[in-house]
C-alpha cells in the first residue's frame, strides 16, 4: 500500500510539474471542462430537452471526441465530422428506402449487405493516403453513421426524425466546440509550427557553434553550472532531428484554421516543412560533426592552432546565418542582410579552404623530418592524426552548402 | 464535370493500386465489414434486441470505433474501452447518488460542477507522458462515459441499468472484435515491427555497400535499367530515417499482444526501438557519406585507386555485418558468425588505416614537386582535392564504431 501511495505522489508531483512547465494543457482541460458544462445545459433546461429529447447526449459525445488541444485539430474534426454525418445518414435513407421497397423478408438481406460491403470500402479508402491526410476522421463517422441509422432504421419508424435529430445536435456540439476553441485562449497549431520552425533553428545554430567552440577550447576549464547549460545547448539539434512527425501534422491541421495572428487562410504552411526538411539535412551534418569533435584520436595542437581561426569564423558566420533566417521566418518577411550574411559566410568558406592548403605543408613537413628519425613511433601517429582535423572541415564545408540550399529556399517563403 | 470523372477515375486507380500492392489493407476492410455484419444481426434477431433493447447501437459503434489494422491497436483500444467505461460508471453512479441526496434544487449544480471538474482534470491528464502512452483512449472514453451517465441520470431513473446495458453491448462488441481480429487473418504489430527493423537492416547494409561502390566505380557505364535500381537501393537508408514513429508506435501497440508467432508475451520490444536508434545513428552517417559522395570535387584518379581495395573491403565487411545482424533479428537468436565478422570488420578498418598511412607520402610527393613546378595552378588543386578523400574515410571511421555498438546491442536482444 506504502509503494501505491508513494506511486499516486509521484504522478501528482509530474502532473504538477507538467501544469507549471505548460499552462497551455491546464487551460485546454479547462476549456473542455467548461465547454461540456454548457453542453450539459441543454439537458438541464427543460424547453430544449423536449426538442431534442435523449439525443441530446450525441452533443455531449461530440464535445468529448472533437474538442481537440489546437484550432487546426479541433476545425478538422468538426468539419469531417459534420460531412461525414451528413453523407452517410443521406445514404442510409436512401438505402432504408430501397430495403422498403423490396418487401419485408429481404429487408434485412439489403441492410446488412450494404453495410457490409459500404463499411469495407470505407474503411479501406482511410488507407489511401489522399483520403488518410484529410478526411480519415470523416470517413470513420461515416461508417459509424451509415451503420447506424440504416440498422436503427429497421427497428423504428422514425429513422427521418433520428437523422434529423442527430445532425442538429451535432451541429450543436460543434459549434459551441468551435467557438470556444477559438474565444478562449485560441491554441493555433499554425502558430505553434511557425514558433517550432523558428525555435529549431535557434537551436540548430547553438549547438553548431557550441560545437565548434567546444572542439577548440577543450583545453580550457568550465565551471560545473556552464557545462550543463552548455551540454543542452549541443543536444539542441537532436530536437531538431526528432521532430520530424510533429511538424508535418502541424502542417497537415494548419491548412485548416482560418487566418489568425499575422497569417493570412492560405498561409504557405508546406514551406514550413520544406525548410523543416533542410534544416534535418543540416542536423545530420551537426550529428556527423559531433561524433567527430568526440572521438578520441585528436588532432595534434599546432595544426588545432593552424585551423582554428578560420573554422570558428566560419562556424560563427554559419551560425549567424541560421539566427538571422530565424529572424526571417519570425518576421514573415525577407531580410536585407541575409544575402550580405551568406555572402561572408561564403568568404569565410575561402578563408577555410586558404588555411587548409597552407596545412598540407605544415602537415608534411614534421611527418617527413618525423619518418626519418624516428620512423616507427612518430609516423604511425601523425598520419593518423592528420585524420580528425579534415573530418572536422567535412561537416562544415557539407554544411555550408546545406546553409545556402536553405537560404534558397526561406527566400520563397519570404516572397510568399 | 470532365474533370471531376477523371478525378474520380485516378483516385480508383490509385484504390486499385494500393490494394493489388497491400492486400492485408484490403483483407482488414472485409474484416471491419464482416464484423459489422455480424453485430448488426443482434438487431435483427428479435431475442436478442428486447434483451439490449435501443442500446444495441452501442455495440455497433464500439466496433467501428475499435477496430484497428493491427491486433496490438485493437486490444490496446478494447482494453482502454472496457476499463474507461466501467470507471466512469461507477464513478457517475457515485455522484449521481450523492446528488440525488443533497436534493432536487442542488442536483443539476452538483452533476454540472463534477462534470466540469473530472473532465477538465480528465483531459489535462491526458497529456502526462505515461497515461498518454498506455491510456490516452481510456482517459477519452472515460470522460465520454461519465459526462453521459451522470447528465442522462438526471432525466432518467434507471441509470444503473442504462449503465448496465452499455456495459454489455461494449462487451458485445469488443468480444467480437477482439475474435475477428485475431482469428481472420491477423496482422500482429509486433510481426510488423519486427519485419520492419529487419528489412532496413538489410537496406542500410545494401545502400552502405553501394554508395561506396558508386564512388569508386564511378568511371564505368552503368545501363541505365540498373542505374533505377541502385539509386533506389542507394535510397534505402533514408526509410531508416524516417521510420522513428511508427516503429515507436509499433512498440508501443506490440506489448499488448498475447504470444504469436514466435514471440512471448513479454518479448523484449523495447530492444527493437535500440536497435532501431541505433540504425538511425548509423544512417546519418550514410547520409554524410552519400553527400561527401556526391559532391563536386573529387580525389584525383591515383589516391582513388590507392584507397580502393580498403575501402571496399571495409564497406563490403561492415554490410556483411549488418546483414548478419539482420538474420540474426530475425532468428532471434544470436549468430554465431557474428563475432568473426565484427573481427574481420576491425581488421579492414585497421587495413584502411594502414593505407591511409602511406597516403601521405603518395599525396604531398606531387604536391610538394607541382608547388614547386606550377605553384598557383597545381597548388590550388592538390590541397582541395585530398580533403573529399579523406572526409571518405570519416563517416566510414565513424559508421564503424557504430557498427560494434550496434552489435553490442543485437547480442542483448539475441539474449533476451
Amino acid at each position: 500500500l506504502g509503494r501505491f501511495t508513494s506511486m499516486v505522489l509521484k504522478f501528482l508531483e509530474n502532473a504538477w510539474n507538467l501544469g507549471v512547465a505548460e499552462p497551455k494543457k491546464v487551460i485546454h482541460g479547462v476549456k473542455v471542462g467548461l465547454t461540456l458544462f454548457l453542453v450539459s445545459l441543454f439537458y438541464y433546461m427543460k424547453p430544449l430537452y423536449d426538442g431534442l429529447g435523449g439525443n441530446a447526449m450525441w452533443a455531449i459525445m461530440t464535445v468529448v471526441v472533437v474538442f481537440e488541444s489546437n484550432v487546426g485539430a479541433t476545425l478538422y474534426k468538426c468539419f469531417n465530422r459534420v460531412i461525414g454525418t451528413f453523407l452517410a445518414g443521406s445514404l442510409a435513407l436512401g438505402v432504408q428506402w430501397i430495403a422498403c421497397k423490396s418487401g419485408e423478408s429481404f429487408e434485412p438481406i439489403v441492410i446488412g449487405v450494404s453495410v457490409f460491403f459500404l463499411a469495407s470500402a470505407a474503411t479501406f479508402s482511410r488507407f489511401i493516403p489522399s483520403v488518410k491526410t484529410h478526411f480519415d476522421y470523416g470517413t470513420m463517422i461515416f461508417i459509424l453513421t451509415f451503420s447506424l441509422v440504416s440498422v436503427s432504421g429497421y427497428r423504428e419508424d422514425e429513422v427521418f426524425q433520428l437523422g434529423h435529430q442527430r445532425l442538429s445536435t451535432i451541429a450543436i456540439g460543434t459549434s459551441l466546440c468551435i467557438i470556444i476553441t477559438i474565444i478562449v485562449y485560441p491554441i493555433w497549431s499554425g502558430t505553434e509550427l511557425h514558433l517550432l520552425i523558428f525555435r529549431n533553428l535557434g537551436k540548430l545554430a547553438d549547438s553548431l557553434e557550441g560545437c565548434v567552440t567546444e572542439y577548440f577550447e577543450e583545453g580550457k576549464t568550465v565551471p560545473e553550472s556552464e557545462k550543463d547549460g552548455s551540454k543542452r545547448i549541443l543536444q539542441g539539434y537532436k530536437c531538431v532531428l526528432n521532430s520530424k512527425g510533429t511538424e508535418e501534422s502541424m502542417a497537415k491541421l494548419a491548412i485548416w484554421e482560418p487566418g489568425h495572428d499575422r497569417f493570412n487562410f492560405r498561409h504557405p504552411w508546406k514551406q514550413y516543412l520544406k525548410v523543416g526538411a533542410a534544416m534535418r539535412n543540416c542536423a545530420y551534418c551537426v550529428e556527423a560533426l559531433n561524433s567527430s569533435v568526440n572521438s578520441k584520436n585528436q588532432a595534434p595542437e599546432h595544426l588545432k592552432k593552424h585551423l582554428r581561426d578560420a573554422c570558428m569564423a566560419l562556424s560563427s558566420c554559419s551560425s549567424y546565418v541560421l539566427k538571422e533566417l530565424a529572424l526571417t521566418v519570425e518576421n514573415t518577411t525577407k531580410s536585407s542582410k541575409i544575402d550580405f550574411l551568406v555572402g561572408e559566410m561564403n568568404f569565410s568558406v575561402q578563408e577555410l579552404q586558404d588555411a587548409l592548403k597552407s596545412v598540407p605543408n605544415s602537415v608534411t613537413e614534421p611527418t617527413v623530418l618525423s619518418t626519418l628519425e624516428a620512423p616507427i613511433n612518430e609516423a604511425n601517429r601523425e598520419p593518423k592524426t592528420t585524420i580528425p582535423l579534415i573530418m572536422e572541415f567535412l561537416p562544415l564545408a557539407t554544411l555550408v552548402s546545406l546553409l545556402i540550399e536553405i537560404a534558397a529556399r526561406i527566400e520563397e517563403i519570404a516572397n510568399a
